[in-house]
């Protein structure tokens, strides 16, 4: 049985799961249960979730928009209004099913509901399985400024039944695919050699691989809970790539991107950053990008493009004192956190990952 | 000296004060200083903040429109907005300079700016030195439902310097005496004693009874921080006061009531009620009708008020599984949570006040 036990924030995983997850709302015995979905989550996974909800209590479908657009305040101030007319109360539940956009924003909700009710996760795609699962974290965006507003707080328990998966449409499965490559950078060699070749995301063996980088996630996090350190280590690519993905959802001629797609371009551009602060050995960045740059396609951009780029940078919540902070590695599984690095390498790193062929 | 010290939340009053606060601020050396404060403490407050500030980081105002009907969502919002305009980081401090309105409203927007930034409260009204300043809530209301939307999270720091209530209304006074009344009433007869007859409310010699106040609330809090039971004993006349609050600042012919103006007239209710239902002593409840009664001055409530106001009873936070649960007294001092009240002993309870002479 595949599973994390921790006082608040136990993960289950397939086989059992729904068990443990049925058994906990028993225990809880909440006065009301809402599950909030997005539009796509309500029609593929409600479903399959009824057919395993086993609590004698119906619970109420709350539906938002989907995707990344919508996570902002104005969506949470419909939910809990929502929330206040069906009557939620303090020991009602909150489920939250879908993908990062429902995990993030539903555990927002729930947690400053009230000043907080209790709340569960169910991920439905491979981006949130793998990550947004663990940690804690939740939020909405700000403008283009990804997760500006949120808190740390545990759900009471995530489920993962990766029979989820089963609708999800392909770019989807290849966003969550980048948060695993991610692990393999920060943790492990041996992983990273795991994954990196994977020629199709193939669900039905997805199991144990995903397992696998949740573990390595959860060692990370539980070691550093508020990231005062080694938690920093997952944000590798992500500082570049948030500012990437938040730059491509606002107007210009770029399509938005999904975020682990965004996450994928920053990952190759900080390793090429990595060699050239801290020596990141050349055959292996020559790895990471060619198996990135087979799986996620090119994204051009132009220097007005990447200008605007490195105006969002100094946005990112990680940043201090005005200077942009990158994690960068010596090599796989080797980081360095804290690194300044000067704007005209980030434009260097831009033509690197332009001209790669 | 005045102080309670503990890990977070150490509290800070007159002597000694501002030399415990411009330490601290040296020890976690923020990014950044961010004030919050409302039109009215913008003006009469930050000059003594000012003369008593001492770190070399000029601060930035913040300001916020005054009153109860801008604790919402729309002003975290905007201060949110400004926060990331301005660069406040992850080691940026946040100050909150105001009464009630501002302590609850700056500790949500920092409690969730970035996943939460370190933040100070410096209440300037009665009522949030002896109430809004201990126990970690804060929040924002959301339409007619106060503190609907908030979290527990307690300031590094809380400083009472009781010279700001020089600056303070007289209704702004007496508003925050309704809070000491309370804590009287919940816990001891001989606080009770020595406060229900202040004739005027006296800066000058209310140093000791707020403290005490301030002791009271904090081993209250301590003991029960997630309100689990002994804190619900704080709510005594709010579940009332917060409904007949909420009601007068809609649309109605009643005028606007000050948070204790309704806690007071919520406390004669509720001890009324607690003689109906738990033999709470007749000349006891005679006392604090008359005490209370001296000093606020008596609303009139016609029927159809006084439905809409049992209809905005059920929303309030502590209601659970539909049902309106209150905390009532055998005797001063000697409480019983989760009581049901049936409807019609409510309107019962608004008879005798209305006809109490």
């Amino acid at each position: 049985m595949k599973e994390i036990l921790k006082e608040k924030g136990s993960i289950y995983c397939n086989s059992g799961a729904w068990d443990a997850f049925n058994n906990e709302i028993k225990r809880i015995n909440p006065s009301k249960i809402f599950v909030i979905s997005d539009t796509n989550t309500r029609k593929s996974c409600a479903p399959l979730f009824l057919d395993n909800y086993n609590f004698n209590l119906n619970p109420e479908f709350l539906e938002i928009p989907e995707g990344e657009t919508h996570k902002n305040i104005e969506t949470c101030l419909s939910l809990w209004k929502e929330l206040s007319e069906k009557g939620a109360d303090r020991n009602s539940l909150i489920i939250n099913l879908g993908g990062g956009v429902v995990t993030d924003l539903g555990g927002f909700v729930a947690s400053t509901f009230k000043r907080g009710i209790e709340f569960i996760n169910i991920p439905t795609s491979l981006l949130s399985m793998v990550d947004a699962s663990v940690g804690g974290k939740n939020g909405v965006d700000l403008g283009l400024i990804k997760n500006q507003i949120g808190v740390i707080n545990n759900p009471i328990l995530v489920l993962i039944d990766t029979r989820f998966l089963r609708t999800l449409p392909d770019n989807q499965k290849t966003s969550g695919y980048a948060e695993m490559l991610k692990h393999g950078l920060i943790h492990s060699k041996s992983y990273w050699n795991e994954i990196k070749n994977l020629n199709e995301i193939e669900i039905e063996g997805l199991e144990e691989l995903l397992w696998e980088s949740v573990l390595i996630k959860n060692s990370v996090i539980t070691e550093d809970p508020f990231e005062k350190g080694l938690r920093k280590t997952l944000n590798y690519g992500h500082t570049l790539g948030h500012a990437i993905e938040s730059y491509c959802l606002d107007d210009n001629e770029i399509k938005p991107l999904l975020h682990g797609e965004a996450i994928a371009i920053g990952m190759v551009l900080t390793t090429f950053l990595s060699g050239k602060l801290l020596g990141f050995p050349k055959d292996t960045l020559e790895d990471i990008s060619s198996s990135i740059l087979k799986k996620f396609e090119k994204v051009t951009f132009k220097s007005v493009d990447i200008d605007e780029i490195i105006k969002l940078l100094i946005y990112d919540k990680k940043n201090t004192n005005g200077k942009i902070l990158f994690v960068l590695l010596e090599d796989i599984g080797i980081h360095k956190i804290n690194c300044e690095v000067p704007n005209n390498l980030i434009i260097e790193a831009f033509e690197y990952y332009k001209n790669y062929k």
